[in-house]
């Protein structure tokens, strides 16, 4: 197939090396000349171009931009495609993009490879980065099944495993166990650094090891990324929090309460129940 | 030196190892035959006993039982001991340790050597497990410098960071980095688990990945160990959660009334402040 790509970082490099060692035919785009460079000389695409234009005859393409990018560069590539063009975007949030682009291009189907690394940037491309990792596509009831097929046909090759549902459950799900974590770690690291007795705060820094290490990692990672988590998914996020903060008051008042037996079951029921999200 | 160590698992068992290397008679306690037939085939101790009579020559010795068995150890152990014999724990709060047993015993110097491993009991001891790492002392102003002096120069031979503080300033600071984790960790998980929507419940078990992973592992850890926690450093555990949660509200104000701004300001400086906590 033609397959154009347009934002030429991790994600968006990382599907044209899969998608070119398939086969297909893949076009790059990136308002960066830099990127277009590299892109071609890392073999991650096939041609690549700063304009547009050169998707003039792409049958499929992935809008790899940066979330809050996906709805202004769509609305100013459709004028370079063809109708039957199915678009599709990699976005980690999918309501208000789902919901934002269906009125102004039918053939779209949401969608969310759930792989990256710590790195970013097209250096970071690899092949295979999305193997063997829940790659989610969020039709809606006005989505051709033709273009979820074809976009299910492409996304197969890349060894990944699909998942299909709505956006608002693809956000609600993401809510708790991507972003919720971002702001409960964040706030053990304010916590822990707005300690006002400078003797403990010393000893914190001093003392701290492998739990917090593991526990704090996502709160002090990128502000960006948790700052784009909060905006577009605002809703989902917020009444993930506001569950969180009923489940954290529960244990307070345990505490408070010297309540040992319900807090031991609490501790058990923790135990057993992250076994059904974490494989280890 | 004569060296008692009471409480053979793997803080007890790996103290022996390294002392012993050092060449002191190291001469071990347990309750638990099984564990004194262990400690002396591995080579952990000199000799063992299940009788405390074992001791009546101890310079010096360890209690490293679980923390809730630590003073009534030392009520039994007391009629063993010379009065010269300066007795030390491990136990990971002070407070309740140092302020109970300094009425009952004048040679006692709080500690807590900060090591562990997932695994426990003299199977997992370990020559080095404290090496390069921090070991508290809590000396009171009623404990005699001479007792402390001893305590630090046998622990110095384990290539240890000491640190000195009082108990109270210890338990702050464990309450921060290290039981506070378990409490933020154990309700992000409760949270997930209970998920009313079970479409979404569903996917967030399938879309979990390494932030959930890190996030949650301390709240899905021993559940002993986190009663322990809540029981033995309950004052101090609760303080930190009061200031967690104001810290978790702030971050819930600034989503809800959308002042972007402000929760990048915070999120950029939990970044930088984590890496004063962690050193990666």
């Amino acid at each position: 197939m033609i397959i154009g790509i347009v934002g030429l970082g991790l994600i968006g490099g990382s599907l044209g090396l899969d998608l070119k060692k398939q086969g297909h035919h893949v076009l790059g785009i990136s308002r960066r000349e830099l990127a277009i460079q590299r892109a071609i000389s890392l073999g991650v695409v096939s041609t690549a171009s700063v304009n547009m234009s050169l998707l003039s005859d792409a049958e499929v393409v992935f809008i790899c931009t940066p979330l809050e990018f996906i709805i202004p560069t769509l609305e100013q590539l459709i004028a370079h495609l063809p109708s039957s063009c199915v678009i599709t975007d990699v976005g980690s949030v999918k309501t208000p993009i789902v919901r934002g682009i269906s009125p102004v291009w039918q053939n779209f189907v949401g969608g969310h490879p759930m792989a990256g690394s710590t790195e970013s940037g097209i250096e970071a491309a690899r092949s295979n980065l999305f193997s063997d990792k829940p790659y989610v596509l969020t039709p809606i009831n006005t989505t051709p099944t033709k273009a979820v097929t074809i976009i299910e046909n492409l996304i197969s090759q890349l060894g990944v495993n699909i998942h299909y549902c709505s956006p608002e459950e693809h956000d609600k799900a993401v809510s708790l166990i991507s972003h919720l974590p971002v702001m409960v770690s964040g706030s053990l690291i304010s916590t822990c650094e707005r300690e006002s007795n400078s003797q403990v705060h010393q000893l914190a820094q001093k003392f701290a090891s492998s739990g917090f290490r593991d526990t704090s990692r996502v709160g002090g990672g990128n502000p960006e990324l948790g700052l784009m988590m909060a905006k577009y998914n605002r809703e989902a996020l917020l009444m993930s929090l506001q569950k969180y903060r009923s489940n954290l008051d529960e244990l307070v008042n345990l505490i408070e309460r010297e309540d040992w037996v319900s807090l031991d079951q609490i501790l058990q029921s923790t135990k057993q129940a992250r076994s059904k999200f974490v494989k280890e």
